[in-house]
């Protein structure tokens, strides 16, 4: 029997990092939220490793907090450790990595969920998805609830019709023991979703008692106060060190020994893998001259003595991954409280949806997170965000929040997704970004904040902590520029001596100097300093934004030219099949992709630069009313 | 395929308040223990109410803290409120309860089980008990794993074959979204384990912004500083209140309409639920003159808006259980965050167990909690600790522990258990317990605390700590039977007078004073100061020992006269239908229960006092050889 329960602006299907997210946008938003999840105790769980951040991820981290968002407040809340990876490269690079305390992390995300305004947060399990006709109407839990709202974000993870393989055993379930979502992927299809399916995988979390850790390299985290989000002044958090540790040729041994047993290769195991997250069994065979790989081993938390095992993830059969362990240098007595696993879920092909993340078939229906064939809590996160936004002005008759390529990397995340779809589960890279020297991790704040305030979502202590150091920034840029110094200052020529940097010849501004490779904003503190001294964000801002101003300026104007093409939106109820001069291919591809914008059009491969003019003809003629 | 995983001395399936008690006893007796649970985030789990303690309940936890378990000191760790309830009666029922703070008590708990020396801790689903004939051999999980040991402790709380019910929607599962034990339970079968079947509820969660506690009663915790444990000295721990509302005519009203759609009466429930923890619906039509129950709203934690409806236990259809909770008054805009539940499991008939809580057919089998028919994470506790301490003595060869009914309310317990089964889920009651005057909470390290030291399971912290309690105490009784006051003394006069106490007319000791109702312990420490004064424990344990000293004596005197019986063992291998004099009924119970002991033997429902005089000379014939 089913019951009305409620209505609701925007319904979340999913307490995730992708339906976290969600939901806190949407009631930040003022709209009626309702995140629905299969259970209480697990909203935020991290079934993997116990981190947040990294290459491209911590950018993706520091975006969703520039706009309003909540996975970075949470992780400076709850860390164990943190560190600035690739100092010694360039800043597009540079990449903040957080060690999560599991637990915490979770107790932080539902108490934030549960305090916020305009959010229920209610434990079900949703069958079905409501609809009339093409439009979405709500949500049917498996306890017979109906709950109304004409938008439905899906953030299912890897719980659509989940399986968890651990080598010949498999049973139906969510990641780390949780009953799968099984019925939803019925009623999508129904929907006319097309959905594939992918498989990731986890390694055997360890007993810290049993690692001889004196044999293994100390990763330290960094002293300083790093920090995700921009609001977090100076984390109070203790500081736990990882540890570095190597497989070896007995493991690769015991792996070779064992490829017969593995899933992954007796074809028990269907679904496509993570390329960038491989488990162990797939490196030793794709990478069969190495005869180590790193493995780090992190603590899940202060208040356990598991162990994450980075780098072995596995599904081979428990007595082997118990073998494999053993071989590994400070891992003789290992003792495995959890076995490795995979699993197997459906994800949603996100050709399907719309740069809004809203499906393109159903509307009001949106899809965000791993459903869309990613990997990762920040990728999930990201999107998350999007669609709660998304909903929420769809609820409003607001037009959609679109993120472009050259804005960030949530909008590069997006574009490949709806654009190229994913063959595999999609890890952001910041290789995948082209104008990566814009889209910094530093000045995702710059780049997102105003848009985050327009929105809604960014409210009046961000917003003045933001000005501040905006202002602060541009006048210090401007400062430099003015400020010169003449040669004779002995004290100046000590310096740059002692940096070997070239004496002066002539009056230099203060922003010049600061450009020579072998200086840095450490000059201005001494030669010129300001009566305020600016903050360590801020001084960091003005240091990059001087030096690398020449390679900023050009890929901005890159931009702008790409913009003026990007901008020009195409209509969505064209038939491309009618308009001449189109390959075969480009007016299918079109046709199934359908997309808003040149820019869009122009990343559809099979879509190439010759179809692109004739679009842009097309265009031309549509404007002066030529048909 | 399965694999050999390592040995043990002592095995424990299930991680919940029995198996923990089990496991922690066990390591701490210096066995090699291995702990399985299906969940590693779900250890100490509180499925139902969050709270520990209240009458006899809380006598449970004293007398487990006592014998140097760990459900006292966790609790005191983690709660979030505590009361000693009937202060206004005698001591025999004075009884604490905390609530508790359900994340941090899992927390703490798996903390403690992660850092016991002798004790791994692993995540895996037993599928079978292994054996050899007759002789538990080990078990194996899941994927595959055979963890060896001589015996086992099964603890599987209500995860045997476990469904649960909300309304006309049912499904298998364990507890709060776990997944249900199921092949565990033909393997018991197979070894001829005779089962039956129980079930039990929780009511819904609510969410607290949704509730006007202005128009409900706070109940506040005492300010004193109370604590389960005999070790915490001074718990630092908030003070959260509860709040106290009541159903009404029109609750009941609803749930008459709805009836029809209970599961309970509709017969989609087979399980008989627990007497004293009865859902709303069953009250309403056992009680059906009452207009009105009570209600006590429990917070389930400091970090969670949760909110535990107390007294609202249900089946009924969710749409239901909201009308229900929105009659009541301060619910009228009630938000359910989870819906009540009812859940079905598979129970051990538990007059197949020794005292030790050892099968009788399957040798190093043992059974503990939930799965022998009882309620209560306290009960659970209590048979945890003592088939956790008899397997080892197993392993070790020594006799096993047992606990008298003069002993403990643990003796009390498990002599019900196994003597006279139950026929539903049996909850621990002060009327339990015939020597009650003896077995009180305030006693129970005096009572117990040496038979833990004897085991080796009581450090020297607590021996410490104790003997100087016992020491003084002792001392101080003695002291005040000698101390002697005289008519004359002014200050007391007036202090007597003051308090209604008759004038002194001759001579008097402190205890004799002490005896009148209306004077306590506080006259001591004007009259008759220590130069140490007595902590709050001694001191009251001063005033209980002579106030009540008649009554006390009485009932020692007592459990004397029936020990003599009591004490005198009977062979387990006798044929009682061999033996003439007994009633036919006596000779099928006997041979049924097989008792240890005449005490036992005369507390089988069916065998009488005459049977018992038969045993008797039975038991003198084999004595002097006469057969």
């Amino acid at each position: 029997m089913t019951y009305s329960a409620g209505s609701y602006d925007v319904i979340v299907i999913g307490a995730g990092h992708a339906g976290c997210e969600a939901a806190l946008a949407a009631a930040r938003l003022k709209c009626r939220t309702l995140l629905l999840t299969i259970s209480l105790d697990n909203v935020a769980l991290m079934p993997c490793n116990p981190a947040v951040g990294g290459p491209a991820k911590g950018h993706l981290v520091r975006e969703v907090d520039a706009l309003g968002g909540q996975i970075g407040l949470n992780t400076d809340k709850t860390f164990i450790q943190i560190r600035m990876l690739n100092t010694g490269k360039g800043p597009a690079v540079h990449a903040l990595r957080a060690q999560a305390d599991k637990q915490l992390y979770q107790q932080e995300m539902t108490l934030t969920l549960e305090t916020q305004d305009n959010l229920d947060v209610k434990q079900a399990i949703v069958h079905k998805i409501l609809n009339q006709g093409n439009q979405v109407s709500g949500v049917q839990t498996h306890t017979g609830a109906q709950f109304f709202a004409p938008t439905v974000v899906v953030t299912t993870g890897t719980y659509l019709r989940g399986k968890v393989i651990v080598g010949d055993v498999q049973f139906p379930g969510g990641p780390n023991g949780q009953f799968p979502a099984n019925d939803l992927y019925y009623s999508l299809k129904e929907l006319g979703i097309k959905m594939g399916r992918f498989k990731t995988g986890t390694p055997a979390r360890v007993d810290r008692r049993s690692l001889d850790f004196s044999v293994m390299n100390e990763q330290p985290g960094d002293d300083g106060p790093l920090a995700f989000s921009f609001l977090t002044e100076q984390p109070v958090r203790p500081h736990v060190p990882c540890w570095l540790t190597y497989t070896n040729v007995k493991t690769h041994q015991v792996i070779h020994n064992n490829l017969h047993r593995s899933p992954l290769y007796s074809g028990i195991i269907e679904g496509v893998g993570p390329r960038y997250c491989p488990s162990i069994e797939d490196k030793v065979v794709r990478f069969a001259d190495k005869d180590s790989h790193q493995i780090f081993v992190e603590p899940e938390g202060m208040f356990t003595y598991e162990m994450y095992v980075q780098g072995m993830s596995t599904s081979l059969p428990e007595d082997v991954q118990i073998e494999m362990l053993q071989s590994i240098k400070g891992f003789e007595n290992v003792k495995m409280m959890r076995p490795g696993y995979a699993i197997e879920y459906d994800y949603v092909e996100p050709k399907q949806l719309e740069i809004s993340l809203e499906t393109k078939t159903i509307q009001g229906l949106f899809t965000a997170g791993q459903i869309n064939g990613t990997s990762g809590y920040e990728e999930a996160a990201a999107q998350g965000i999007m669609a709660g936004i998304n909903a929420a002005l769809l609820v409003k008759g607001e037009a959609p929040f679109l993120l472009k390529r050259s804005d960030a990397y949530i909008g590069v995340l997006i574009d490949d997704l709806i654009t190229k779809g994913t063959q595999e589960p999609y890890r952001m890279l910041t290789s995948r970004a082209e104008y990566r020297l814009l889209l910094r991790q530093d000045n995702a704040d710059l780049r997102l904040t105003p848009k985050g305030r327009k929105l809604g979502l960014v409210d009046d202590h961000r917003w003045k902590k933001f000005e501040f150091k905006r202002q602060q920034v541009e006048e210090e840029i401007k400062r430099l520029g003015l400020h010169h110094v003449t040669p004779g200052d002995k004290e100046l020529e000590a310096y740059l001596f002692s940096l070997n940097s070239s004496p002066l010849k002539k009056s230099h501004s203060m922003a010049e100097l600061i450009r020579r490779p072998e200086l840095d904003y450490d000059l201005v503190k001494t030669f010129a300093p300001t009566p305020d001294p600016l903050h360590d964000d801020a001084a960091e801002q003005v240091e990059i934004q001087i030096k690398y101003e020449g390679y900023i300026r050009k890929q901005e104007e890159q931009v702008k030219r790409f913009i003026k093409l990007e901008q020009r939106r195409l209509p969505t109820d064209v038939n491309y099949d009618d308009i001449k001069g189109l390959s075969r291919e480009a007016q299918q591809k079109l046709n199934e992709v359908r997309p808003v914008s040149i820019g869009h059009a122009s990343r559809i491969s099979g879509v190439n630069p010759a179809d692109i003019n004739v679009l842009l003809i097309y265009l031309e003629q549509q404007k002066r009313g030529f048909k």
